[in-house]
């Protein structure tokens, strides 16, 4: 078997999230699909993270073994032939029988962008969440430096997830202005992300631009005390996992 | 009666353009069955330009008498409520009774965009031409320089055009590119454009970027001596109509 490693791009627009679950259109099944058919037998992937369903990704990976061997450079050639238009694979290389897409993966990249124009900016609507508010801008980046390094984020996940340990690290979470396009872009880097996290985390940074939390609340809601300042969550098609990070020695993209 | 400008953006992907046409799905028509509903009566608006099947509008304006007054500042956000989320007005003003968005227009200006990324960039796949060909930029932006200028532009129109009088002037066309997208935008002002010609000259700055046709080829295609060397026509989902210009003393926007 040949462990292939893909670099997955696409358009959450009409996907149920990434990951494949019953009657629902998912990229993961729509890879396994085209996958199929270049390798006549079921391939199985192994994404490194689910986006939610809306979710967009320019920088989504996946992980499976292919039976037999086809040049890696022909291979996103091949499987965008057969994809839809909004779901294309930009890269592909062989690693290590042992390496996965999600258990080696190091941490992940997320944006979400805020279209600020006083009406949507159309041909950026299904990219962008349109939010015409006032926001202070200051307040939103002092928010988001309460957010970088490790905490527990129990209070930033959807109720119900099943997952105990919920410390994560966020190396960063930066607010960027594009000044000329009304856009507000948030960088979100971290080891790992609890279901919902970003989308959480982006909901209270808004409601401090607001000024309808204040900083010592938010601090509250990182520590565990006030878990109701947490929130809400923004809509998904802002969303995009921009890139999956690996120790860049195994790697050649 | 209140003669009204807006100026309209709007996603082409899902019409036949902006200009009412028989069985088909337009812009215009989109406009005008708003229209009806706010001011209970039909209301014919006029468009600037008339953009074809699957052209995109950053700032696309028309002009229509409105049977009663409506404060300018609300009309947009009335529209938009009633407008499908692929049309946005994003301007209303009141302009003085002849005044007429077609006639009244000093020019134009277009973008129309390429992209250069080895595999589509998916969340620009609606907006841009995919083309990953190798380009001399230089060689575009030396075709570019001979298109400038007041030309007799007769080459450079879908043929079939009941259009006589073919001259026309291109205050600017001016390839620009944005490294870190992979994208290549050229620009396009001019006083007028005939029927595709903003496609068709883009059709041959790209060809002359793949040295596929020579300077002096395309000089004489634009003095009309050798019209085969017009084209050939781009897809329509990379132009964008970016502006319509007016006289700044008329216009507040």
């Amino acid at each position: 078997m040949f462990n292939t490693l893909i670099r997955i791009s696409y358009d959450g627009s009409n996907y149920s999230g990434f990951q494949t679950q019953a009657n629902a259109s998912t990229v993961q099944e729509a890879l396994e699909r085209a996958l199929k058919v270049i390798y006549k037998q079921p391939v199985r992937v192994a994404g490194a993270g689910r986006t939610d369903s809306g979710v967009h990704a320019r920088g989504q990976t996946a992980s499976f073994q292919a039976p037999f061997h086809i040049a890696a450079d022909n291979l996103p050639h091949a499987l965008n032939a057969l994809l839809p238009a909004d779901i294309v694979v930009t890269t592909a290389e062989y690693m290590p029988e042992n390496f996965h897409a999600r258990f080696d993966a190091l941490g992940k990249l997320y944006s979400y962008t805020i279209d600020r124009a006083p009406y949507p900016q159309v041909l950026k609507r299904l990219y962008s969440w349109h939010l015409p508010d006032p926001l202070n801008l200051e307040l939103i980046c002092q928010a988001a430096q309460l957010f970088t390094g490790t905490h527990d984020f129990r209070s930033f996940q959807t109720a119900g997830s099943s997952i105990v340990e919920t410390t994560r690290t966020l190396h960063r979470v930066e607010p960027v202005e594009l000044h000329a396009d009304n856009m507000l872009t948030i960088y979100f880097e971290g080891s790992g992300f609890l279901y919902r996290m970003v989308r959480l985390i982006t909901g209270t940074l808004i409601r401090a631009g607001k000024g309808s939390i204040t900083l010592p609340e938010i601090q509250e809601a990182i520590e565990g005390s006030n878990p109701a300042a947490a929130g809400p969550t923004v809509p998904p098609h802002g969303l995009c996992l921009e890139k999956v990070i690996y120790d860049q020695e195994v790697l050649g993209f």
